[in-house]
């Protein structure tokens, strides 16, 4: 039986631990919803600071070459390259993943001419599907085809051009076999586009291993780059040269600055930017990675899953008959770096354990989502959570929770 | 005959005078690149700690509901639209310039079924010409007629669908006049989009009076953003109920946070939206507007004029014969906040003065462009431009100028 003294002790233990002084957490405060809006690195309010008072204030538009600002999109995108198993060369950060969808969904049926067939899951997280049906409306002939997991293997046939899924599930947590379904889809002809808003900075991700086509994914969950933060796109090396962009923004142009009034793209990734880079978010995100520096993914992998064990035994052990069900995978492998369980009553659970400074989520239906952060959560983070939920149930204090709990990110 | 202490009375006399101090300007340094990057407004160096440290760092992911972040891009707007003669519920903040135009055409097309042509001038702003190309590009049927100034009236037809122009050129400062073209596009059944770049927070622009139909603009030039700020977008009320966003984002979404799979788009500006906004730079936009609090835009431009007089007459004076021609038009009142001179040695003339400490910029192929920011700049700061501008030319300066200039925001 796991007890609080045990959990301290694996904290001591934890080679990740000294990673936690690189945020700033508020005091007393569990932070379980790092994957809804990463923590505060303490380096992100020192870039902050040198950006705007020294670079835009003293340097004004000349920073743009001193300061570098123009570089940063792809200066920012080759530090999220390791984090997800990609070159340097073959990351972006801009604009946002909504944006980034439809950009590179776009771009695949450019890639593959004559095939108009785009396949999703129902319940992909919602910009992805939206921006889907708004790109399909506007794509005579196109089919958005939703289908279900199981039959996603049988819906990737030859008249399909992309196939648009989310690596790690927002709400669930379920991990896509990457590999198989990129092989899958290349099989029948069609390009494979990762959604990684749940993986990067949380599980090693390993596109160019996989030989996936393209990716997007989010700044501002796993990997802190604060609310809002730019997003980031991938396009596999082999497919940058014949890639384009349905948004040809002056930053995308292969020589802006000669003002010219034709279109011509710009080599490699930098033909997926479009307008003028958000340089503040871009200079925060940047500063936000040093917290990965030199960290081994797998080492955070295992943190990851032993945090995830230890929240669903101890809900399994001591909150039995109170009514939660898992509703992530159960065993680690398939599950990202989050746990979930439906409830009734989710949302004023949620909500009263929020009173207790444990912050949690709740997604429509009834789901009580925890993220799990391995580079600022430790053990007895957990302990403590699941603490304060034996209370909150044990007190019904869920029936006098405020009803006011709006999380808009995910 | 105009003296620097004419000049220094002029500045005394100034009603905006006490403006200077809302922003952090460089000591010595006469800044007239504002229609590139605006300076640092004092109040946004404060909001940006607060935003980080308390919002981002203490409150967390509570800060979407408690900081209210989930309606910066309304607010924002809504402060924006007194300068651009718009209601509060008519603009929102999002996204880049660049996007927005694509959302704007794309849903101009939209609200005008059957027609597919759109109207341009060449040497419109880049980034202008190269959305539309990318958009005519996916669009079948489509036809972008692109048409020199004297020929628009000519070119608005009953096909026309949307007719896109940038109110004050770039590079020239010329006015377009937005009410003429507006009622001609709207006899033929054409809609009237307007860039407003380098107008908005420049001289007063009344989108409402002359019945425009749609608008951009930047949020990093005279608004003060900083760099890559985010920009806006302006739909009138009466458009608004049938608009369709091409790029259907969830927090274009009515009910974002339910989460459902299918796309339905939110009232009024809120379906113009996309991916999460982009906290930090909404956050500082927000605080950078209140430097316009109170403002008399009709002071605003009566200053703007006479600086833009007074450089020109003093290049005319005490220049003369030095190669300089003025490309702006000479009359203030279809000039922008700006002033442009050709010269052969354009390139190295800017290269001198920013040397010196007067940032201006070039545009190719040969036109150095001088910003006039009424908000931080005076008349003495004008004279000492002009008495650079000549020392630079008598002693040559320009033939030993470092060729490194890359100004990559316009």
């Amino acid at each position: 039986m796991m007890t609080r003294e045990a959990c301290v002790g694996l904290d001591l233990d934890d080679p990740l631990r000294a990673r936690r002084d690189l945020f700033s957490l508020p005091a007393g405060l569990i932070y379980l919803d790092g994957n809804s809006l990463g923590a505060l690195p303490r380096a992100a309010k020192a870039a902050l600071d040198r950006v705007v008072e020294v670079e835009w204030g003293q340097g004004l538009i000349r920073s743009w070459n001193s300061a570098d600002w123009i570089n940063l999109p792809a200066r920012v995108g080759a530090r999220i390259a390791p984090l997800i198993g990609a070159e340097a060369d073959e990351v972006i950060a801009a604009d946002s993943t909504s944006v980034n969808v439809f950009k590179l969904v776009a771009g695949a049926l450019a890639l593959r001419p004559g095939r108009k067939v785009i396949v999703t899951e129902p319940g992909n997280f919602p910009t992805d599907l939206y921006m889907l049906q708004g790109l399909a409306a506007q794509t005579p002939g196109s089919d958005l085809r939703v289908v279900e997991p199981h039959q996603l293997v049988a819906a990737l046939d030859e008249t399909v051009a992309v196939m648009l899924l989310t690596h790690v599930h927002y709400k669930s947590g379920r991990i896509h076999d990457m590999a198989a379904l990129t092989a899958r889809a290349h099989e029948v002809g069609a390009l494979a586009l990762w959604d990684l808003s749940h993986s990067a900075g949380a599980l090693p991700v390993a596109l160019d291993a996989v030989q996936a086509d393209l990716a997007v994914g989010c700044g501002y969950k796993y990997l802190n780059g604060g609310p809002g933060a730019p997003a980031f796109a991938y396009i596999a090396r082999r497919h940058q040269a014949a890639f384009q962009s349905p948004l040809t923004g002056w930053m995308g142009h292969a020589r802006p600055f000669d003002f010219s009034d034709a279109f011509a793209p710009g080599d490699g990734m930098k033909r997926a930017l479009c307008g003028t880079p958000a340089v503040l978010g871009l200079a925060v995100l940047e500063a936000a990675l040093s917290v990965f520096d030199g960290l081994d993914l797998a080492q955070l992998r295992a943190k990851s899953m032993a945090l995830g064990e230890l929240f669903l035994d101890l809900v399994e052990t001591r909150c039995a008959g109170m009514g939660f069900s898992p509703v992530c995978p159960r065993e680690a492998a398939h599950r990202g770096s989050q746990v979930a369980f439906a409830h009734d009553h989710g949302y004023a659970i949620v909500q009263a354990l929020i009173a207790r400074g444990v912050v949690g989520d709740f997604r429509a239906p009834d789901a009580l989502r925890f993220g799990l952060t391995p580079l600022y959560l430790g053990y007895a983070d957990v302990w403590d959570a699941v603490e304060h939920l034996v209370q909150v149930m044990c007190g019904e204090e869920w029936r006098e929770a405020r009803f006011n709990l709006i999380s808009p990110v995910t």
